[in-house]
């Protein structure tokens, strides 16, 4: 039997479960502490900065994978050399853990993204700020960031005096986009790529909060042009796993790269009952490199919601009462405002219910009780 | 969070974890061996049998409910006694036990089921025999027998010297049936019951080998029939959790009960794609009294079929190859001649197309390399 090793506790280790259970896959989890929500499978603790506590796990693995992008190069190159399958592969996770290096790798390969520059000691600021249209425009820090952390909308340099005094600094021109869509898909190590139709996720602060599936209303031309993208990306980086790809769609129907996963994404979270196959199931069938399964919905339409701070059990017991064909996902985590807590997805043939059926059960979940 | 115990790790119990996972419900089982196939989930080992055992995994559980039918009624009515919470009830279960007292059950609801009699030391064996038809009749030892084991066809009475001389021996009247059906649903502890319609249940050695969900060509007024006896049973007997009533379906139409299971069911295996709600889901939302999901199918018809022996690796990977949409499911079991090791799901619009699929891609797995 496929032994597969994730690396991080959190939810999407937590939802390969599941997919585990289904294909017989034994799953082990490398974790910051016993308590994390992928707890079930959780068989190590450890730092995963260090490549000993790691290489320690890697005993008796086929694969290793991740739940988040946070091991640094050095410790996945260390970990090749020794000869384990870390997929995706350190050369590809890089430019997950580097934001100027994912910008270059993507201007390389002529793929359409915002315009940017980096801002660092040896550069004039007016001259990187000309290169990106001027303010305002968006500043990120190349390293660490996530779910809007490590990214500003900037109007002058003011703005981010702290980080400039830390080193190099991420410029981005101000995308004039209508809406955010999300590419995903997955990739095999000898090459072969299944993918589903893209997605329109939709933020709050800087976090999605919704995500509708397919994107509605997408041209023809435009869905094919969201799967090349998805598709050339994985293949010339050499993904293996699950890639999403964040991108905004302009007023003139224009895709741009924002910016790149390679891991299950909050924005696929909606195949688990809308697709034939779940993210986290294809995750596991393509590291381990099984044929990938079907990604046909078996319905028109699925509208995701994420549940912030805590899951209610009460206003769970209520959507459930109200909703029986909506499904809510727990992630089993003590509340805490703000915090991923849980997501429900609807589906059906009619958006304009689906919509309606899951944004009410989310405003039920939501009720800022644990989120104040 | 609710804390579900599971006393038995087989596939069953193994199966609950996806369900557990998704609703954010914590998981433990109780088995007789670490390696069981539940693995994932064991918390503790021990016997079955043993009340000190079972009530020392009671600690800290919401609800204690089952995988398999073998614990005694004596211990259930302890644990029950003490405080537990026991679902499916040790007076419910206490029918799964012994045959004859589910006969006689049945018949007092006036439940329609084949013509049946005990034969013991203190009767008539001619007589009995008249009392169900003569023979061949069917002998079934009233406890423990499962999966065709402890059934026998019999021409004469020396064909069960073995059993008359162990104890009372059931008879029952040997039923001309054309096939058999299934009639799954669930009820929680205050009596809501939602059911699936019913499925025909395809038997290889007394070992069901395919499901066909729905049942094809199934009046509307036999469906709804089946669905009036398997609700009538789960209320009048006072099931909690999944109940499965297994039917004779006659020439003249005639519905009969042949046994009953309470608990999650090989022939509701088949919901986990084809449905809504899987019966997985379904069994621990009805023991831990929460709203039951919606039972709509996803597709029109879905076909599972048994995967015995083991699950050959090689052979798994050719059906995945080349139906990406049919999901595999395995138990991660040793091979073992005969043993249930995982089954196959294929679901779609045309009956023809689905039957094909599953039967296929079913011979490719069952290829006798693990089956003697």
């Amino acid at each position: 039997m496929t032994v597969i090793g994730v690396v991080g506790g959190g939810q999407l280790a937590r939802m390969m479960i599941p997919g585990a259970i289904n294909l017989g896959i034994t799953l082990r989890v490398f974790a910051q502490s016993p308590d994390d929500c992928a707890a079930p499978a959780i068989t190590a603790v450890g730092d995963f900065r260090s490549a000993e506590d790691l290489m320690a796990f890697c005993e008796g693995l086929d694969v290793l994978t991740f739940d988040h992008e946070h091991v640094p190069v050095a410790v996945l190159e260390a970990l090749e050399a020794s000869g384990v399958s870390v997929y995706p592969r350190s050369a590809a996770l890089a430019l997950t853990h580097d934001k100027t290096v994912m910008r270059a790798a993507l201007a390389q390969l002529d793929i359409p993204q915002p315009r940017w520059a980096v801002l660092g000691a040896s550069r004039n600021p007016e001259e990187v700020l000309q290169q990106v249209g001027g303010f305002p425009c968006v500043a990120k820090l190349p390293i660490g960031g996530y779910d809007g952390k490590g990214v500003r909308v900037i109007e002058s340099f003011a703005d981010i005096e702290d980080w400039m005094a830390l080193g190099d600094v991420l410029l981005e021109e101000r995308v004039n986009f209508v809406r955010e869509l999300a590419q995903l898909g997955a990739r095999r190590p000898g090459g072969s790529w299944v993918s589903w139709d893209a997605v329109e996720t939709v933020q709050a602060n800087g976090v999605c909060s919704e995500v509708i599936a397919p994107a509605v209303g997408l041209t023809e031309a435009m869905r094919a042009d969201a799967a090349r993208i998805g598709s050339r990306i994985a293949h010339d980086i050499d993904v293996v796993g699950i890639l999403a790809v964040e991108l905004f769609e302009t007023a003139d129907g224009v895709l741009l790269v924002n910016e790149l996963a390679m891991r299950p994404h909050n924005s696929g979270h909606v195949f688990t009952e809308l697709s034939v196959t779940s993210q986290f199931e294809q995750h596991l069938r393509a590291v381990s490199d099984f044929p990938l399964g079907a990604t046909t919905l078996r319905a028109a339409h699925g509208v995701m919601v994420n549940i912030f701070g805590g899951v209610d059990p009460d206003a769970a017991r209520s959507v459930a009462d109200n909703y029986p064909a909506i499904k809510i996902h727990s992630y089993d985590k003590s509340p805490r405002p703000g915090r991923k807590a849980g997501h429900l997805v609807a589906s059906g043939s009619q958006i304009e219910f689906v919509l309606q059926d899951a944004r009410d059960a989310g405003a039920r979940m939501n009720t800022g009780r644990y989120d104040g």
